[in-house]
């Protein structure tokens, strides 16, 4: 009988998480202003609690995970390591294929890792009520389960287009009590705004920050904040538990360092939280190929410039240094909605920029054969997101049997 | 840190399955055929695989599961067994609550532990192609999974209401390899008759069922096989794993028997499947209550009489002993689809009517309450099927805290 799930045991979860920031080569870029200016920490504090602020600008390695919110992380981590053996068979490779399962969260992506712990700073700063937006609605499920577990207030703008064809992702956030209402909505400036100009938009991403950041900002109260799901230094910090986990785990199984790391890639923290700590050993010395997998239809790493620009399309954010398509530009409707964003996670991008990681990009048909393939080899019918790195995987181990590598 | 996860290692997956109908005291009722006799095996053989009818009159009590099953169920399984320790804190109950995650197979539910073994034993009978009805499609789902991972051809005749709501279950099916047609369908004689008479019909089990058999039986090759996924006694079998794991997980976490062993139930496979094995003990001496949860809306076991029925609508199946509410019985359309079975799988309704279980029936609105409580502690959203039993261990873990029983 084939073993294919590696546990890691409960009390073996990773206790701390790893900051790229510290390890880069060379100074990192910071935000800026809109005087052009680097932004003083201090300038988001009404966007973020100081707490966060501090997590974002820290270069320290190794940062404790509290234990509260290990408790929360708990609920469903250690996620499994399980080996891919019915695809490799598929294949007829040699090489061995692994992947990490973040299906287990309760909101069933890996976003909740990072909501947990933001959830608990913002607590922690005394925030009563956290706002984000929301696309196809995993960040804000996720962010939703978070803010209910820790006993915060939570408001989700989600893009109109999406609130009427998903209603499963809001039910799931109303189940955790959270007020999820369409975007442009009549509760901010901002949408008013967009609704007496375009009373029929569908609405989109920008107008659903422009939205949240307002809301969370002008509370009077003083006790709002926003929570951003991808992008930023601290989101992707949060994510690092997912390769921590994966190296235990294949020490577990009797695997050294992996010839090859893949992950898709669009804010930057999916493809963060794996391959981080592999990136860290690529710098001490491991011979590693890292591979963030982006669609063709929004290829932020293969094709865009290394500069300064937005984060939002609206221009409201400060300037962040990454590889960015410009804040304007709207990638065509492919089905990995989490993939279609113009920039990249400044932590991404400058590993990009120094070498540290070999992006690729793949188009939606060749990923969704590759999914068609996992489908009817492992059995779980994955995200269009996830079908990115299954095709980068799919080509690396026909590489491994050309190669007849072991 | 809790420790909320009960991982059972790969090398001690149960290696047989539990066979109830060996250890229940008096006879078995058979089936009986439309002359009421009792039914001979041999004429269900054009609608199952003569292996498959021999595991339905068995009486043996331990039953191998085939090594090549055993791999095709290690693709998720053994499955966790939890502690909801955040439910617990919650009721501030001394009661030590586990609960088994089904939710991990590729399908999503339980259905998956008797789709493969299924689909393993038609093909070993040298069948082509099976065929099944579904409602909402939990069942066609996994049966088009298991017939894609051994090679058979598969039909599905899915409900055309449910075909047209949910889209998802079908394009899994597709995914999967499988054929999913909207029932009633013009592809048979059942079909187009009722087609005829009533073209815009939202379709029913009823009808899906005759189609289904239809197809298998009158297939010329005789290559084509039905399959069903509850109610008969091999169905039951091949979910025993389920309890056989969860008892072996208890011992891991130190408990000795449970006090009460709680599921829902709609046809009986989900409950066989956790509650048989401690049936088992239950007969040779061991203190245990067993509660099989039903809906009110649909109350076979406490308030249908033991009696025999068919096991379909039209009246085309053999009669069985089971409670039933009445073949022509049409339960309200509650949520939970999956409990709307007029009848009861016959080893769990002779159960009953031995003492051995203790049924309950709870309203719609409380299981919904009991699962709005779970999301925010546990913080998973589970069926409505599974609210069932969810709400009737709140119950028994607030009678332990009124008991202060430990």
């Amino acid at each position: 009988m084939p073993f294919n799930k590696i546990i890691l045991p409960e009390k073996d979860i990773p206790r701390q998480w790893y900051n790229l920031a510290a390890d880069l080569p060379g100074p990192i870029q910071p935000p800026l202003g809109p005087d052009g200016q680097a932004l003083k920490p201090e300038m988001l504090a009404k966007v973020f609690p100081m707490n966060i602020i501090d997590q974002e600008v820290s270069i320290r390695r190794w940062i404790d995970i509290p234990e509260e919110v290990l408790e929360m992380l708990a609920l469903w981590r250690p996620a499994p390591l399980r080996r891919a053996l019915a695809l490799e068979e598929y294949l007829k490779t040699p090489a061995r294929i692994y992947y990490k399962d973040e299906s287990v969260s309760p909101a069933g992506s890996h976003k909740p890792n990072t909501a947990v712990a933001q959830a608990w700073y913002n607590k922690k700063f005394g925030i009563k009520k956290l706002t984000t937006e929301t696309g196809a609605g995993q960040w804000g499920s996720a962010i939703a389960f978070a803010c209910n577990l820790i006993g915060l207030e939570c408001k989700v703008y989600m893009v109109r287009i999406s609130f009427d064809q998903k209603p499963m992702r809001k039910t799931m956030m109303q189940v955790w009590g959270a007020k999820c209402v369409a975007s442009p909505s009549h509760d901010t400036a901002a949408g008013r705004e967009v609704l007496r100009k375009m009373p029929h938009t569908p609405g989109s991403l920008g107008i659903a920050i422009s939205e949240a950041v307002e809301d969370a900002v002008s509370d009077k109260s003083g006790n709002s904040r926003y929570s951003l799901g991808s992008v930023l230094n601290h989101v992707l910090l949060h994510q690092t538990i997912i390769g921590l986990e994966a190296k235990k785990q294949l020490k577990i199984a009797g695997e050294k360092t992996p010839d090859v790391v893949i992950g898709c890639v669009g804010g930057g923290s999916n493809f963060a939280g794996v391959s981080f700590p592999f990136i860290c050993d690529k710098i001490h010395g491991k011979k590693i190929e890292i591979i963030p997998v982006e669609p063709t239809a929004c290829p932020t790493l293969t094709r865009g410039p290394f500069t300064y620009d937005f984060g939002d399309t609206a221009g409201l954010t400060p300037l962040l240094a990454m590889y960015t398509l410009g804040h304007d530009f709207v990638p065509e409707p492919i089905h990995a909605g989490g993939l279609r964003y113009h920039g990249m996670a400044p932590l991404v991008s400058q590993a990009a920029a120094k070498g540290l990681i070999n992006p690729r990009s793949y188009d939606q048909i060749k990923c969704y054969e590759s999914a068609m393939i996992w489908g009817k080899t492992e059995g779980t019918i994955c995200a269009p997101e996830t079908s990115h790195a299954i095709a980068c995987a799919i080509d690396e181990a026909k590489k491994a049997k050309k190669e007849s590598r072991k």
